[in-house]
């Protein structure tokens, strides 16, 4: 790994293109029937040919045996080191919901809960209610005055809610309020330094008047917020790669993460032959196109060998939509791996495919994780795929004299 | 590499339970005639099937080219980094002879020497003496009295002997006095900084009163004294892991090593199949258990590859008796190569088996050091084994949302 500042100092302009597409959760574990991966039961005849012409390999995301969350993850992607620049939780969240946060905004994740008359949780999830009930209730908390901040309160899904805090001298470190447990009270949110004194007695209003105001709603009757978070300090790519990065995703949590290194979102959300239109259409403005597929990792997180293996051959069938453009390096990889085995994300590592006219070849003649162990990029950490892109761009020049 | 305190924030209770077999000095070179190693020239059914059935890869305990001692071997597959972490050569050789350190006590290693009339070292090892007369003369030097220090002075083979300081505000920054040569006087013992100035009045007084007491002694009429040091200050494995960790091994020093990250001790010294026995009587009471088989590494050290061949052959048949426990995860690895050949520690990286429900396989049918080359594990550090271990049994969550 090579600080981003060494990059900066060595990255140049150039009308050379990269494309990197990210298919979320890629990597799997193999069928017990078939010995195979999803990746290996897809029949992906493009993948396999980009292979062939590339060079491959195996990467960690992390460090072997850490599974990441897809903050870690595609941070890891961009070349920045996700044990640095690390996302909270409350930060992930906002994003989720394509919230546009701004550089000092506070935000928390928030769960509606049960409290019983002694105000002790009885329910962490307040019986998990609808996103519609969910969404009424925040509109209800929308109401809290605070003095000098501005709340945003916003429904997730089911009894999870987003808050965000927008004012002057606001920090984040505040304690959760989260017990993460029943039978105690919520906690107060204290904070960890004095610097978040203020906040902390902001939150601590803002929860009283949500008490008062969910009274009534049982089961929904109080709420816990865990992971107050601001958005990390990261330098864009334009400032360390020189790029002029786009974007190009349907999940709003994927465009919040590219927004957050600096790229031009295009939103796309009509699957992959959309996605592929809109590059299409916006390849003339960039140099760098991140194109992001979701559908993967949802498959395998509802454990749906079958329908991962679908998506995998369905974005194997519209590679050519990318081919065409003959961009001179083409990426292809996961944030992490997603096993349907697992039905969550894994530790594994993920294939990785690069193809350019300057790679040197090796004997992968197929795009699986078999295949890729014997690849001739090796075992390398995700963060290693830009500085490597950047160079077969011929967008790094030499490093010490 | 994952900074412990990370792995601290994700690890989690559960109730699968990892096996770490440890075979001491495990890697090995060629024997010319056959062109295989030691691991490669056994008959190892069982771990060959082991192998067939988990993911092999080759493991660097320090970082390549570098060799290690046990101490940093053994760190680094507990997970902790053997650069961070370092053991000094004082506290090493108390360990090793399963002296009760506390957490304050200065540890010095000794070596009984002669010197001549004008106290120029002649022999730094004092002819070899006997480890009975060694015994016998630190009997003599246990009663030297020091003012507010207690102090043990402990045989450990042949010249070399123990010496521990037992007192407050003694420091560690002590100068060597053994000046690794003849035809020079003992250097003084010098403080480093100035904390440690007390001590080194202490050290001084102690060796002018040795000096006194071994004078009709020759050829063992002084003492040299290097590697002061007290143990380091590592973080618990319960703490890092929340494992409740079980060492089962018959040598102080692996005792001592397993204690300093707090295992619990369990003593065998009837070789591997007392050391299983042991294994399957405390397998209810713990999740975590590190099994050292050391005659691998001595058989290495006194450069019989055949009764390394053999050892490992006797590890080999033992190894149902781990399987029939049915743990989760099972490591099979050694902290560091000991070629017959080389008759002492190498550089060489160490073949590394994994097994588990999870682990994603590949093509490796045998354990050995050229098929470990080709494993799914790739080449990577014996620091990265226990975070492996640990995912492959489910006691990791997610890194960031």
């Amino acid at each position: 790994m090579i600080p981003l500042e060494e990059i900066r100092q060595i990255s140049v302009v150039s009308p050379s293109k990269i494309v990197m597409l990210v298919i979320d959760g890629l990597g799997g574990l193999p069928d017990s029937r078939t010995g195979k991966t999803e990746l290996e039961t897809a029949h992906t005849p493009y993948l396999d040919q980009l292979a062939k012409e590339g060079i491959c390999g195996l990467i960690d995301p992390v460090s072997p045996g850490i599974t990441p969350g897809s903050g870690p993850g595609h941070l890891a992607l961009f070349g920045y080191d996700p044990l640095k620049f690390t996302i909270g939780r409350g930060v992930l969240e906002a994003l989720g919901i394509g919230f546009e946060l701004q550089k000092n905004d506070i935000a928390a994740r928030g769960n509606f809960c049960t409290v019983d008359g002694k105000g002790v949780i009885t329910d962490r999830r307040a019986g998990r209610i609808t996103t519609d009930k969910c969404a009424e209730l925040c509109t209800l908390l929308s109401h809290i005055k605070l003095q000098g901040v501005e709340s945003f309160v916003l429904p997730v899904k089911e009894h999870r809610f987003s808050l965000i805090l927008r004012g002057k001298g606001l920090a984040s470190e505040i304690n959760d309020t989260d017990p993460q447990k029943i039978g105690v009270a919520p906690y107060t949110p204290k904070y960890k330094y004095i610097i978040a004194k203020h906040t902390a007695d902001i939150v601590n209003e803002f929860i009283k008047q949500a008490k008062r105001i969910l009274a009534g709603h049982h089961p929904a009757n109080m709420i816990l917020l865990r992971g107050f978070s601001k958005l990390p300090d990261v330098p864009s790519m334009s400032e360390i790669y020189k790029l002029t990065p786009a974007a190009i995703a349907g999940y709003p949590m994927y465009k919040g993460l590219a927004k957050l290194v600096g790229m031009k979102i295009y939103n796309a959300d009509g699957g992959i032959k959309d996605e592929l239109k809109t590059l299409k259409d916006c390849y003339a403005k960039h140099d760098f196109f991140y194109v992001h597929v979701k559908q993967t990792d949802s498959a395998g997180e509802d454990g749906d060998f079958k329908r991962k293996v679908k998506i995998i051959e369905e974005v194997d069938s519209a590679l050519p939509q990318i081919l065409n453009l003959k961009p001179e390096v083409i990426i292809v990889t996961g944030d992490h791996s997603t096993p349907a085995l697992l039905k969550g994300h894994s530790w594994h590592p993920v294939p990785a495919l690069l193809y350019s006219q300057w790679c040197r070849h090796d004997n992968v003649k197929a795009f699986s994780e078999s295949a890729c162990l014997s690849g001739g990029l090796g075992s390398l950490q995700s963060i290693d795929i830009m500085p490597l892109a950047m160079a077969n761009a011929l967008k790094l020049t030499k490093f010490g004299a």
